[in-house]
């Protein structure tokens, strides 16, 4: 096979062969590609679905990201949310539509980014469909198991539960921020907004310690605990102080400075988005689980609040 | 709301608001649209996953098909794969990407679209995503559960077994040349183009009546008996003459002579695209289920034969 081959001289079947050939397997994989549909295990009689989708020049650029980023970036942030509900990621359904010109190696590498982020998951692709389009357009859905566990949701949280958040905050917003101005440091940033990092492992020991609410922090976080708040009917009251931005972030905001950016590394861990780090809320008296740090707590009222004060900090919109 | 509001205006909670307003919830929800991923029940321990993708331009013009009909299309497609496993349908994931001038009507119509499938199929929609995008483009995955029964794929067919569909063949493939060619009838085939009526029921009793493969019409007839036929190892046998057209096929076959095109009924019926119908082998002895109709025979070697003679039918490529 040629290295410069296209995906349209491929064409549909031999595409399909090509990014499915070698695909590991597990044992929730009951049937996977090439019928009608996939068969997955769902031992625990219930099933968690989730779908996202990726538009090229909105979630990523190909001049800014490599295909394998961009497909750990697909698989990580929808298996995020399985997690986030406090369940196992089983599988991965990728729907991928792409102009007929695209280089196979790029679906090649895209693949391997896909299994990459499959294999630090736990999850494998079953399935999915590929079809021509002008733009690069991924869908994802993923699916997940709450092997017997009751799901965290949104509307869990009690007045008294404290806050907490593990993972990476901010720093793919100022990633995509250094990015846009042309730097392609610091790494830690750059690297997060290429491909995300989501605590898998950290999900799950949250959902055994007992959170009450949880999510994954995709819009910013502000805006993500206030679905928290809203559907829990509670305030979350933020101690901004506990906000302790990563070094890297804080290299990142220094190097913006020099070209009129204005955010704080505060400011882009409250309204980041794209971070797919975790925020969840937890019973008081044990406090929250190891590498998750408390942020603040849960008060009678509504929204969210930093230092008793609103927060005026807005989140991400993708009809904008 | 005004008539003229956009998607961009509403912005993306109020969209959410919109499309999940007065969603029909069934048993097999437990958990539905608004938080990270929905919980389905999968009663049979396994949960059976399709996903498509539709393109503006590739699979649907809005000039040619209303909203309402590009939203049951996408359900109907999809739930089709699902029942051609032999499983029942229990849940919709919407993927929507749009630009921000797409009118909110043109959203709420497609979403009573997507509603009137789910009612005829029996899913519901649980979840999704909506995001920006230069074209409209629709991914849709649909779950369903197997009520204990063992999956129908495509490598159970044996030599010996009989042959049959059911369902519209080749009316849809008729539907896009009369549009094409700027008819607007026979509207049994336009219709069948817009949104195909995927015989859901028939899938069921077939699998209950021993169906030993099973599949989704929907890259052409001869095109998915090969897949049948290449999974099986095994030859799919049939017989011109049990092909026989539907009144509207042939009307529309004669209307499109006028403009040139010389396909004839039995050709849209072999190669047409988009049938949405159902192929099945079953056990010689006990003949089809009712409102199958016989069209071959399973037979040793390889690929689909006509009358005896390899058939030479080109199928649906989607990067063609």
């Amino acid at each position: 096979m040629a290295v410069s081959s296209t995906i349209g001289r491929l064409g549909e079947f031999q595409l399909i062969a090509r990014m499915t050939s070698g695909l590991a397997s597990t044992d929730d994989v009951l049937l996977g590609p090439g019928d009608d549909a996939a068969i997955v295990r769902a031992p625990d009689q219930r099933v968690v679905a989730s779908m996202d989708l990726l538009v090229e020049g909105r979630h990523f650029r190909r001049d800014w990201s490599s295909p394998h980023d961009i497909g750990r970036k697909a698989a990580a942030q929808n298996f995020a949310d399985i997690v986030a509900m406090g369940a196992r990621p089983t599988a991965l359904l990728i729907g991928f539509a792409a102009p007929a010109d695209l280089p196979a190696s790029w679906v090649d590498e895209f693949t391997a980014g896909l299994r990459v982020e499959c294999a630090a998951a736990g999850g494998t692709v079953v399935g999915g469909d590929l079809v021509r389009a002008d733009e690069v357009t991924i869908a994802v859905t993923a699916l997940g198991d709450l092997e017997g566990r009751q799901a965290v949701c949104r509307d869990g949280a009690n007045v008294g539960d404290l806050v907490a958040v593990t993972g990476h905050l901010g720093l793919s917003a100022a990633g995509h921020a250094l990015l846009e101005a042309g730097f392609d440091g610091p790494s830690a940033c750059v690297t997060e907004h290429r491909h995300p990092s989501p605590p898998y492992a950290r999900a799950k020991a949250a959902a055994e310690h007992g959170a009450t609410a949880m999510l994954d922090v995709s819009d910013g976080l502000v805006q993500d605990l206030g679905h928290i708040a809203t559907a829990s009917e509670v305030a979350i009251a933020l101690t901004a102080g506990s906000l302790r931005p990563e070094t890297a972030l804080e290299h990142a905001v220094l190097r913006l400075r020099d070209v009129g950016e204005q955010r704080s590394a505060v400011d882009f861990m409250l309204a980041g988005g794209e971070d797919h780090a975790l925020a969840a809320t937890f019973p008081p008296d044990a406090g929250p689980p190891p590498h998750w740090s408390r942020i603040g707590v849960v008060a009678g009222g509504s929204g969210v609040l930093i230092d008793g004060e609103p927060a005026a900090v807005r989140g991400w919109d993708h009809f904008d």
